[in-house]
C-alpha cells in the first residue's frame, strides 16, 4: 500500500466518497489509487473552479465534505475563487493539492510555486504532508478541521513522493469528529435580557440557524418578544417556501440596508456577522448599524447553534406550543408579455417543484426571486456567499450530486455564468437533474449601476467595452449544446413559462436562455 | 484629478496603452478614468485567466507591457495560473488589482482576502498603494520593475479610496527605465575558455537569445567551436523557420532529455536555466545533466543578452563574415488519409503564412509541429512556459492585439483549451486574426501516458472518468460559434488541409476542430 492508497482509505473510512477532480502528472499515483477504489465517485471538472465550486455545493446539501483533487499551485489557484466562497459559507471541504516530490522542489521546475502562500487566504487550515506514513494522520486531521463546526476548508498538500511512497503504518480508523461547543450560558442570559427589553431589536441569523426547525423556534422567539428576525444578506443555505418561516434578508443596496437598521438599538447575532457594506463608497458608512446599536454574538465560533436557539427559547419561557409564523402556499398568476426578471421569478414561484434546490448567482437580475417565493413550494436556497462570481453553475453541479432526487435550479447571471461555464459539461456527463436559467441581459448590469453611483454618468466607449457583453452576443443555447446540455431560448414571458413548465417536468440537465 | 486618473496618465506617459480588464465595483473609479482616456485600448476578458494570459501574449510580441485590471483577491486568483506562466517567461506585466477602500478592510466584507499572499507566488514585485498621491510613484515603480531585464510581473494593489481620492501632486513624466546590465567580463572569459576546450559542450539558450539576430551570432559561435546550440525545453518566444537558425529544444520526455545530455561535459547557459525534469518520477533523476557536467551561467539576472552574445563571439574571435547555419524553405508533400497530429503539422508547414505567430498549447499532440517546421515560413513560436494549462487561447488573443498584421495560429489541446475557452469571445469581439486549431483527441492524452508510467497500467473506471473527455464529446464548432467565432470540423487529412488553406487566406477569428 502506498500513500495515495492510504489517502483514499482514510477518506472512505470517514464517509468521504465523492472526489471532485482535475488531476495532473504529479497526482497520477492518487489517480491510480482512486482507480482501485470503486466506492469513490470521481467527478471530473474541466476547470478547477468547477471542482471547488461543486465541492462547495455538495457539502452545503450533504452536510459532509467531499474531497477535491487539484494539480499543484496553478490548479489550486484556478480553484481559489470558489474556495473563497466556500470559506465564507463555512463549507467543509477536504481540499487536496498535489505537489512535486519533496526532493524535486529545490530544482524549481516550471510548475513549482509557493502553494502555502496561495492556499492560506482561502483555507482555515493548510498542511503539507512530509512522508507516506504521515498521510493517514494528516488526512484525518484535515477531515476533523473541515468538519469542526461551523465548517472549514482544509487544504492538504500531497507531494508526489508521499503519494507513491510505501506505507508502514496500520490502516486508519474513522477519526473522532469534534462536537459543537455547548452554548455559553452567560451569552444566552445576556440575549434573553436584551430580548425582554423594549428596545428595537433584531435577531440576525445565518448558518445552521436557517434550517427549518431552528427557524420555527426563532419565529416563536420573535413573536413572543417583538424582535425582528432577519437573515444575513448572503447565506450558504436557507430553508424557505410554503410551510416554513418567512425570513427577510439584509438588503444588498447600501442605502436600503442602512434604512433597515436605522431604528435598531440592538442586534443579536446567531451564526451571522454584523452587517457591513459589500463595498465601500465615498461618503457612505462601512457598517450598516447605527453607532449606538449594541451587538451581541450569542453563538460564536463552534457553538451548537440549534441547541443555543432552543436554550434561548427556554430561557425566555417561550412555549413550544406557540405556532411559528409560516408562509402559506401561494400560486401567483402566470406572467405574460415581456420577459422581465420579475416575470421569471413569478413563473418560478408557480412551477418550481417541491424540494427544489435553488443555486442563486443571478446578481442584480434575480433580486425579485426572493420576494416572490415565500409561498412557493418549499425549497433550499443557496447563495453566492463570498462575492466571487463563477460559483453558480459549479454549485448546482455539486448540489445535484448530493441530492440526486431533487430538482436543482440555477439562477444564473450571464456575466457570472461565463466564468465557469465548463460546469455544464459535468452536468451532462453526470446526468444531473440541473435546470439553469440564464438571465441574459447581455451586460454586467450591476456595474452599470455602480458606474452611475460613482458619478461617472452613462458609460462611454471604454466603459461600455468593459461592462457590456454584446458584439458578439453570447449564444447560450449553442454553448450548452456544445457541452451536451439541451437548451432553449425564451424571449417572452409566455415562452418562458411554457419552457419552464416542461423543463420542470423532465429529468436531466437543461438550460433556458432567458433574454431579458 | 483623482488617483485613478493619475494611474491612467502614468500608464500612458510610459507607453502602456492597452488594458486587459475584468472590472468590479471596487474598480469602478478606474473604469470611469479609463472611460475618459480614449487613447487607452480596453479589452474585456470574460474570465480573468483570459485577461492575464492575453497580457502575457501581448507583451511577448510587443516587447512592452500591457496593464491588467482585476477585481480584488478572487479576481486576481482567477488570473494567477496565467501569471504563473508569464512569470516563467519573464514577461513584463503591470498587473493592477483593485481592493476595498483602506478603511473598509477591517470590516472583513465578503470579498475581503489577503491579496498580497495570493500575489507574491506569481509576482516579482507587489505593492499596495497607500493614498491617491502615491499612485503616480507606485505605478512608475511597477513599470520600472516590470520592464527591468529580463522582465517581471509587477502587482499593484489599488484600494478603492486611493482611486477615488483627489490628487495634489503634479502629473507624472515618463519614468526612467533600468537598462540591462553590461555583461560580466569574467563570465565571458570563462565561457570563451570553455568553448575553446575540446570538451563536449552545449550552449543552452532562452529569452532574448532566441531572437533571429542573436541566434545567428550563436550559430556562428557553435560552428566555430563545435559546441551544440540548444534552446530550453519551453520558451516565451523563439524566432524560427526558413532563413533562420534551426535550434533544437531540450526534449520534454525525461528519458530523452537524459540521453540528450549523457555525453555533455559542460553547459553554458545564456538566458536559460539548467535543465530539470518537468516532474519527478520514482527512480528517475531530477536534473537532466550528468553529475560531472559543469554549468556556467554566462548572462545571469539583468544582463544584456544580445550584447553578451556579441561579446562572446568577439572574445572567441569568431568572424562576423561566417555564414550561420540557416534553414532552407521546405514545402512538404501534403498529407492524405487519416487526420493525425503529424498530418496537422505537415499541413501547417505547407500553408502557414510568413510571419505567423504560433501559440503552442498542444501538449502531447503538437510535438510533431516543431520538427516539421524548421523549413516553414519564418514565424515566432510562443510556448506554455510554466506548465499551467489554459494559456493557449488567451496568449493568442494578446499576441493578436500586439500584431494586428500577422496571422496568429493557436495549436490547442482540447483539454487545455477548455480552461479558458472564454477567450474565443474576446477574439470575436476584437476581430482578431486568430486561427485556433484544436487537437481534439477527446482526452488528457499526456496523463494516460503518465498513468502507464506510474505502473498503474490501463485506466479503469475511475481513472477513465478523470482522464477522458468523452460522454459527452465536446462540440468545438458549436462552442466557437456560440461565442461568435466561425469554425469548421476536419476528420481527414485532406479535409484539414482544405480548411486550413482557406483559413490561412481569410482574416478574422476562426477555429478548426481537428478530430484526431
Amino acid at each position: 500500500m502506498n500513500g495515495a492508497d492510504l489517502l483514499c482509505e482514510t477518506l472512505l473510512a470517514n464517509d468521504i466518497d465523492v472526489c471532485f477532480a482535475n488531476p495532473g502528472t504529479s497526482e497520477m499515483h492518487f489517480v491510480a489509487a482512486l482507480d482501485r477504489q470503486p466506492r469513490m465517485r470521481c467527478v471530473l471538472g474541466l476547470f478547477e473552479g468547477v471542482v471547488t465550486g461543486a465541492a462547495d455545493g455538495y457539502a452545503r446539501m450533504a452536510d459532509k465534505p467531499a474531497a477535491t483533487l487539484l494539480h499543484l499551485g496553478p490548479g489550486l489557484a484556478n480553484g481559489l475563487a470558489n474556495l473563497h466562497n466556500a470559506r465564507r459559507a463555512n463549507t467543509p471541504i477536504v481540499n487536496i493539492v498535489g505537489d512535486h516530490a519533496t526532493y524535486h522542489l529545490k530544482y524549481d521546475a516550471p510548475l513549482t510555486s509557493d502553494i502555502e502562500s496561495l492556499a492560506w487566504p482561502m483555507s482555515g487550515w493548510v498542511q503539507r504532508i512530509g512522508s507516506a506514513d504521515e498521510v493517514g494522520r494528516a488526512t484525518g486531521e484535515a477531515i476533523v478541521v473541515a468538519r469542526r463546526p461551523p465548517g472549514a476548508v482544509s487544504t492538504l498538500i500531497l507531494p508526489a513522493d508521499t503519494a507513491w511512497g510505501d506505507v508502514s503504518v496500520p490502516l486508519p480508523a474513522a477519526v473522532e469528529l469534534a462536537a459543537a461547543s455547548p452554548p455559553d450560558e452567560d451569552l444566552l442570559r445576556q440575549a434573553a435580557v436584551a430580548l425582554r427589553s423594549d428596545k428595537n431589536t433584531k435577531i440576525l441569523v445565518s448558518g445552521l440557524a436557517l434550517r427549518e426547525k431552528s427557524l420555527e423556534v426563532l419565529s416563536r422567539i420573535a413573536l413572543a418578544t417583538g424582535a425582528r428576525l432577519m437573515a444575513q444578506q448572503s447565506n450558504g443555505r436557507m430553508q424557505r417556501g410554503a410551510g416554513r418561516v418567512p425570513v427577510d434578508r439584509v438588503p444588498y443596496v447600501i442605502e436600503k440596508a442602512v434604512e433597515c437598521f436605522a431604528q435598531t438599538e440592538q442586534v443579536i447575532l446567531i451564526g451571522a456577522k454584523a452587517p457591513v457594506g459589500f463595498f465601500a463608497y465615498p461618503g457612505k458608512p462601512s457598517s450598516m448599524l447605527p453607532d449606538s446599536c449594541a451587538v451581541l454574538d450569542m453563538a460564536p465560533g463552534a457553538v451548537d447553534i440549534a441547541q443555543a436557539i432552543v436554550m434561548l427559547a427556554d430561557a425566555l419561557g417561550v412555549s413550544r406550543d406557540v405556532t411559528p409564523q409560516l408562509s402559506a402556499r401561494e400560486t401567483p398568476a402566470m406572467p405574460t408579455g415581456a420577459l422581465t426578471p420579475e416575470a421569471i421569478s413569478v413563473a418560478l414561484a408557480h412551477f418550481m417543484p417541491a424540494n427544489a434546490v435553488i443555486c442563486d448567482e443571478s446578481v442584480s437580475s434575480g433580486r425579485d426571486f426572493f420576494r416572490h417565493t415565500y409561498g412557493a413550494e418549499p425549497h433550499d436556497f443557496l447563495q453566492l456567499t463570498g462575492g466571487a462570481i463563477g460559483m453558480g453553475l459549479p454549485l448546482a453541479t455539486g448540489a445535484a450530486i448530493a441530492c440526486p432526487d431533487r430538482k436543482i435550479i440555477g439562477l444564473q447571471a450571464d456575466g457570472s455564468g461565463m466564468y465557469t461555464v465548463q460546469a455544464l459539461w459535468t452536468q451532462a456527463r453526470e446526468r444531473l437533474d440541473t435546470l439553469t436559467i440564464v438571465f441574459a441581459n447581455r451586460r454586467y448590469q450591476i456595474l452599470h449601476g455602480e458606474l452611475v453611483n460613482v458619478g461617472a454618468g452613462a458609460a462611454g466607449h471604454n466603459a461600455s467595452r468593459m461592462l457590456d457583453l454584446v458584439d458578439p452576443t453570447l449564444d447560450w443555447v449553442g454553448m450548452a449544446n456544445s457541452m451536451g446540455v439541451e437548451a432553449a431560448r425564451a424571449e417572452t414571458a409566455d415562452q418562458f413559462a411554457d419552457i419552464l413548465k416542461s423543463a420542470c417536468a423532465r429529468k436531466g440537465p437543461f438550460l433556458i436562455e432567458a433574454v431579458i
